[in-house]
């Protein structure tokens, strides 16, 4: 497209600017932003951030301005290219696993070794024997082999017991037989595998001597490692474009009675001997449970700030965005009103902005817990020890684990539903200009979308918090119940069930944290009375289990977040200030969505209607005009860089027109050609003679 | 990619097969699927879609095979292809406007002549003198001038007063002159504006003397007739991609004091006299409130097939797909259960299967009073008239039609914000395929989503309707309010407030209706209240002013949905069982919209935290089971067909996991190329030897 004319690069946006308007914004609050930064993420974190940030922007491979345009093979093609430097980035400068996690997480789309660097690595870690550990996990690591996990099929997701392919043990020639008897059977939606891996970690049901002894990981080398042509008697390529995660090749793997060797099951925790042709069983199936807890714990922490990237764009685009005159404004009163004064962008937005602190503060209590229970347990059993541990040590490690497993399912449901939906809110907050692409929060959306299907499917997961909390329950009533979180709210509740609960939640900080406890017992109770004394069917409680891990998920994140702002060390490490306006955070957290969930409230008796009335008409509405003149640097303190963001909308520096119109004007690759509009000419597009072809879609 | 081997084309899915189970679903119910879709569309539309259907599918043009793996200038250039072939098509077969909209939405994605084909045209009829009409007019629906209608602008969308571009009258040569003062004046949006027109109607600020009279539509030539290169001063592309509607080519404009003759203002309402140089004001304004009541009723309408197709999707592969055993299942019972069969599936689909044809009713009662009052005022005015109509004229039509007006404004938020919101949660019920584009779902979303913005802001029109609202309770109040629907409530709304309501949710239908009619007024009074006596001020009551305009929607659709199955021509047509089925949809929409906004319910006093509870846990459980036997028949007679879904996971035959094979492997063209997996290679892709490429993205 011809550059923009002299008269077209004259023009500016009508006053006031984006610019004066976001300086604005920041002169009308004394938050101290590099505070709650460093309080957020430590300054050694902040520093190193923008280290990496440095050496990105300085690549032109790491380009992001043809991003948005790009069709699917171009795309993609710029992922490997990406992925293939990065990985040489990692090798120079010896980052570690956080540092290459952060630089990708600020070119913020994924990467054809992205199932490599991750999943892969970690399960040939995790369950490879260390004989295992020279023979694939050295090789990996030096990308000589480029590997997948392959579990989920095309009939099989959630269930993994439900896997189709199959492992048969061969006791004559000591090998595994790999076959896929079925076309659901064949492995679906695996990451890096479409097009980039030679070797993928299959999760196979074995069988010996015609008994099934369930899903176990087989490393399979698939492709050709000079040519890269699938190896004979495999099938496998890319599953074709999703509604995101365009840059990642999802792949299928059919197998038709493929052998590999002995050596090639991952043996750490179960085994086949060979001499003898028999299984030999895991030792300690906890410390797969501890792993989930921890991915669980991470999804929460990344929840917060995968929100905040929307609402920081949502917040400083409505500041910028003028619409409308003050229907009560004096008559005369010159220019229109910012799109945040406005009390119903407000409820949409700033709650969103309390989400993202409280998130934060949550995953981060969970991954402190997690390493506290690990060392607690580390110090009662020999670590990477294959005895079996005695009865007690499990039931006390195990009684805190499987409280923090729970907990780290309700979590993780709750938080990524809440990250993925209130994204769309962000986006919709921005109105019209939300649709464009050059938003930026269109595609981080759909890019985040999988998160509430992986790692446990959000609505499958409430049924395992259920379970766990009615199992506490029968415990409490029982007696044997240990001294959990969990245990602690439901003695309290049946202590005081019959005299009955009047939390003060508009008054009182703790009363509100204990209201959200008393419904997570409520509801608790109520559904163990349906399945234990009127017998209902699991599948018909199966909506109340989701209230109520949803209810259970609320209540930590709520109590978390309490809990953080009366941590010693927090007054230690921001100023008074900051405490109070986190406070309201809380509090604007809290009582939001004890609105938004009266009728739970209600009916478990925590509070009435009264209440829930004053908490919507007075308290939010206050703390909204409260935290509003706070709203930017707010959300500053998060600290994104406008490259990561990729935003027109979210720029630091509010010149949203200007870069919208840059973006259509100047670099959008469509206006390289021209258009035969008369419905019988057979032309359809012309090259614009004016025109640079800058680059294909 | 290479076709695929032998081995792989003899695989099934394992069994059973998503045919037979779809088979087994059809013969579980006897509703009568065609006598239903005939009720619904009638039996002569039904044959003429499949008429259409027949010649497009027919037609290698509209082959959509690769729609999903194109990028976007392929996208676009594919669909430029379509609108030129649907226009020949439409002068061959001499379509009705009604006939060729059933092929766009047979073709379902937009086309660069989608905006030529309905704003423009319209515009150009509706606003344009006879004189007018001759000039541009017949040569635009002959397509020898292609247009848009530009409106909004990069700094002015819903507030139109506060458009930037002006049309300044010149005294002196009888002519207009368009600019565009500032960057933000730029057109932006615009459909068909960017690559496709030569033509626009441009919205702009009329000046006469320097006095502004307004936003008014002149017509201005754009681009050159024969090389469509853009005129003179004027700077016109594309905006760019979009988070969807990535086949039309919205477009911005820019104008450097381009003069456009005095004929070019749409002269129809107002205009200049140019021997006076006067301004001659709009005869009869309320025409145009006529439209926006027919457009936004439209849309009403349309909701309900918007979110019927994500049902019919959603439904038919939870009907296929078998995930984990019932846990209540007596041990040793073969076979996973249908995802249907759980309740958390059900509680999220089948209100959602209820509001389809909730919605369809509504929006067909909703064009019915449309045309009825239509043909009143008719008959109290001359069509076409410019003459003033005397002021009781003017107030009996009036007071129907801003009832009506406020209804379809309350209506348009609520029903395209079910429908889009609907569609993403059929999407997640569909698992992680839901995530595939081949799921169907997530494109249609994505294209439908701007419906939630145009045509009036979801959530700006709420203060449209709560001003209706709060002006006809003061009305009420002062016993001036006339006789039509919202009067009639508030009225029984006050006499019976001190005594109270008791409602009969569960057992009585009418009290059904009732109580949703009594929460519309116990609210509004609540906000009059605030507004007049406690002397709020507008912004502080915005959210609430959503919540009433929520509520009034909800009764509205309630209502309707009531009146179509007491229509004695309902029960003409459809027999008894047919008539108890839909009772049971009324009833699970109404009953679980009153359970999700639970608080108000209560709050209002409408019903009891007893009666709640009851609902949710009895009620609207045992509807989901009564229903679910019926749920593939009631969404068959939504009579999609598959080549319109273009969906794997929709399909009629259950063909699920082999039509998701099928586009992955054989289809998708990122397996025309080979990956060059190792880091240190410069080499990206390869082209695969064994492959014939066969489309580029």
């Amino acid at each position: 497209m011809p550059s923009n004319p002299e008269w077209v690069k004259a023009l500016k946006p009508s006053g006031p600017q984006g610019s004066e308007l976001l300086s604005q914004e920041r002169a009308k609050s004394n938050l101290n932003v590099d505070q709650l930064a460093e309080f957020l993420f430590t300054k050694d974190v902040l520093d190193r951030n923008e280290r990496i940030l440095n050496i990105l922007t300085a690549d032109p491979v790491f380009d992001k301005s043809q991003n948005y345009f790009r069709g699917r093979n171009t795309r993609i093609e710029a992922a490997l290219a990406r992925g293939k430097r990065l990985q040489q980035l990692q090798v120079k400068h010896n980052w570690s696993k956080d540092e290459y996690q952060v630089a990708n997480d600020l070119i913020s789309e994924p990467t054809p070794y992205g199932l490599h660097a991750s999943m892969f690595l970690v399960t040939l870690r995790e369950q490879g024997t260390p004989e295992q550990h020279k023979l694939f996990l050295e090789k990996a690591e030096n990308y000589e082999i480029i590997g997948c996990y392959a579990q989920t099929e095309l009939g099989h997701g959630s269930n993994v017991r439900g896997l189709e392919t199959t492992a048969t043990w061969n006791p004559d020639d000591k090998t595994f037989t790999l076959h896929s008897p079925h076309l659901t059977a064949s492995k679906w939606w695996i990451g890096s595998l479409g097009k980039a891996a030679n070797y993928a970690v299959v999760m196979a049901q074995l069988y010996i001597g015609g008994k099934n002894y369930g899903p176990h990981p087989f490393v399979a080398q698939i492709r050709d490692m000079k040519t890269h042509q699938p190896l004979p008697n495999i099938h496998v390529g890319d599953i074709g474009p999703k509604f995101g995660y365009n840059t990642m090749d999802n792949g299928f793997l059919l197998f038709k009675n493929v052998k590999i060797p002995h050596e090639n099951m991952l043996a750490r925790f179960s085994r086949i001997d060979p001499s003898t042709n028999k299984y030999v069983r895991p030792s300690n199936p906890s410390l797969i449970y501890g792993t989930l807890t921890y991915i669980r714990s991470s999804i929460v922490l990344q929840s917060g700030s995968v929100l905040a990237r929307g609402v920081t764009i949502a917040s400083r685009y409505c500041a910028v965005r003028r619409q409308f005159q003050d229907r009560d404004a004096p008559a005369g009163e010159p220019g229109e009103n910012q799109v945040l004064n406005y009390t119903m962008v407000q409820i949409r937005l700033l709650p969103l902005l309390a989400a993202t602190y409280a998130l934060h503060f949550t995953g981060r209590g969970m991954i402190n817990m997690y390493q506290e229970n690990q060392k607690r347990m580390n110090s009662t059993a020999e670590p990477e020890s294959r005895r079996n541990p005695g009865p007690e040590e499990l039931n006390a490690g195990t009684d805190l684990l499987a409280d923090l497993h729970a907990t780290s399912c309700a979590l993780k449901a709750l938080a990524s539903t809440t990250a993925a939906e209130g994204l769309e809110v962000c986006r919709r907050a921005c109105g019209g200009h939300g649709y464009s692409s050059f938003s930026g929060i269109g595609s981080w959306y759909a890019d985040y979308l999988p998160t509430v299907t992986w790692e446990g499917d959000n609505y499958m997961l409430t049924q395992q918090v259920s379970r766990y909390l009615l199992k506490t329950a029968r415990a409490v009533l029982k007696g044997t119940a240990g001294n959990n979180d969990t245990s602690r709210i439901f003695k309290e509740f049946i202590r005081r069930r019959d005299i009955g609960a009047a939390f003060d939640v508009i008054g009182s900080d703790t009363d509100l944290v204990d209201a959200f406890a008393w419904r997570v017992s409520f509801l608790t109770f109520e559904a163990l009375r349906h399945r234990d004394e009127d017998k209902q069917s699991w599948n018909s409680l199966l909506v109340d289990f989701w209230r109520l891990s949803t209810a259970h998920g609320q209540y930590m994140i709520v109590k978390n977040f309490h809990d953080a702002l009366n941590d010693p060390q927090t007054k230690k490490e921001v100023d008074p200030e900051t405490v109070t306006l986190l406070h309201k955070l809380f509090r604007l957290y809290a009582l939001s969505t004890l609105e938004k969930e009266a009728s739970e409230f209600y009916s478990s008796a925590a509070v009435t209607v009264r209440q829930i009335t004053l908490a919507r008409t007075k308290a939010v509405m206050k703390l909204l005009e409260e935290i509003r003149p706070h709203t930017i640097r707010l959300v500053d303190a998060w600290k994104f860089p406008d490259w990561q963001l990729d935003s027109s909308l979210g720029r630091y520096d509010g010149k949203v027109y200007e870069d919208l119109f840059h973006r259509a004007s100047e670099l959008n690759p469509l206006n390289d050609v021209v258009f035969d509009p008369y419905p019988n000419s057979k032309v359809l597009f012309k090259e614009d003679k004016r025109s640079n072809l800058r680059s294909k879609l």
